[in-house]
């Protein structure tokens, strides 16, 4: 066995629209980058990370508390080293704690010659994400660990299902380079909700999870709706209104806040219409002084791979 | 073609735990006989009434008001005499009058020659189905029709998606005939929801609509759940968490009410199980001065269908 491991950790999109806090589906373009190395030495340390500033002492790095957490379950009498490259940015809304908790749960896992199984890796993982987010949190990490679509039904006890993608289904991403924090856009929301609004809402839900078995683009359409969220969030992003008229306009299936923003996704039949889609995304903020990336990823089914 | 027809129509369990006005499935083993019959004398008239007391002028009658609605949509030129078998009844609590108002409009659009899809079909009943519940829904009509489990995703413009169903599914059903008025138990619920198990509800229809597709009953099992509407209207039904207890013992999937109330639903995976929930809910009220009725039904996939 190998004492070294290369892996993509990919970045996520989680809520989809109707499925706040429980659906998520993974990207494929996007993503960071992993090495871990089983070392003798007992314990996690954070060798190396590149592409933004993170603490290196694994108790404050979501990489390093799941891998913690791990370590102390399963006791496998050895150490590991973590290097990492973040491909996402902290604070983008497309998974990067979960990208980051995931993947060094994940290599560790590989390395030990996979005592767990893809469960119980998101649980050592959702010590992670806690740290970046005071919650324990699955709709980034299942995703990311899973690969496709997946909805969290239930977190204690973790209770995760993998929801099918349609072949010709992509995403774009709009990315505002502005601050949204997870605590802020989280302490936005209302303790209750219309009845009236939650069934909607459960109805899309279960319309979505259909049209994702059966490929059915059309009822995805009508499925992608956040009678509940969005409504609050959407104030946390400039132009949200346009964004969503820009995406109707060039096609999207549908159109709505990735995870608790500020990035913003669509979903598209399609490579073309995505591109389209990307097209009309730059043209948001072009001429304002918010900085944005845009990208066109197909649906990551594979979730974490090794390089 | 035929001037006469002679239908059964199914009797149905709306909601299914967490999908509380939007999920619906249909029964086999119980159900109204109606004959429709076309005449050249214009008008719908109700010729006779087995089985319990209803109006006769079709207007206050759900079966001549889904009626009268679609003669005045299609203006066919002819009328239509309607004879009904209640074998549903009324208040029940398992689609009593989604029964009445859906075999009206099946048998006439069928003497017609199908000028109408099952969705059109069901607009014209939801007429009748205002009738009896004061607003218009559909999580009854639907399984009646498209049989099966549907997904009455939105009703205006209605939306109805068809789920697969299990091949080993059963339904128990206990009718404790008390009367359990759908307008009060639609009052006793509150207007707004906590966020919180709203979220468990939307994550539960989620899943169970992932179950049906793939046949997982013990996803089937987690999914069966109510969060939102059951901790209110289960004090409209008598021994009722005694009436859980029992399901979950004889092995049941999943036990809730069925609709409104008073019925109480329960599904099982094989004929066996399900009988064996029946025996405990035969000793429910056993003793005491309330009436009941139970039964075993498999999942009708074929909704209303002709004799």
């Amino acid at each position: 066995m190998n004492d070294q491991i290369k892996i993509f950790s990919p970045a996520t999109v989680a809520n989809v629209a109707c499925g706040f806090d429980v659906l998520g589906f993974c990207l494929d373009k996007i993503g960071d980058g992993m090495t871990i190395k089983k070392v003798k030495e007992p314990g996690i340390r954070i060798t190396k990370i590149h592409g933004c500033e993170l603490p290196y002492e694994p108790e404050k790095n979501v990489a390093g508390v799941s891998a913690l957490a791990m370590l102390e379950a399963l006791k496998p009498g050895c150490g590991f080293e973590i290097e990492m490259h973040k491909g996402i940015k902290p604070g983008s809304g497309i998974g990067s704690s979960a990208a980051s908790a995931a993947g060094s749960v994940f290599g560790m896992n590989e390395l030990l010659g996979r005592p767990l199984n893809k469960t119980e890796l998101t649980k050592f993982a959702m010590k992670g994400e806690a740290l970046a987010s005071q919650s324990e949190h699955a709709d980034n990490l299942a995703p990311a660990i899973f690969g496709g679509f997946t909805l969290v039904r239930n977190v204690n006890p973790l209770d995760i299902v993998r929801v099918p993608t349609p072949h010709d289904l992509y995403a774009t991403i709009l990315f505002p380079q502005i601050e949204v924090k997870t605590a802020e856009a989280r302490a936005i929301l209302p303790k209750q909700v219309p009845l009236k609004k939650a069934i909607q809402q459960w109805a899309n839900v279960g319309s979505l999870v259909h049209a994702l078995h059966t490929s059915d683009y059309n009822l995805l359409r009508r499925s992608l709706k956040d009678v509940i969220i969005e409504p609050y969030r959407k104030q946390l992003i400039p132009e949200y209104d346009r964004i969503k008229t820009l995406a109707r306009e060039a096609g999207a299936l549908g159109c709505s806040i990735s995870g608790s923003g500020p990035s913003v996704f669509a979903l598209c039949k399609g490579k073309h219409a995505a591109e389209r889609v990307r097209e009309r995304f730059e043209t948001v903020y072009a001429g304002s002084d918010i900085d944005f990336q845009t990208l066109v990823s197909s649906i990551n089914t594979e979730g974490i791979r090794i390089l």
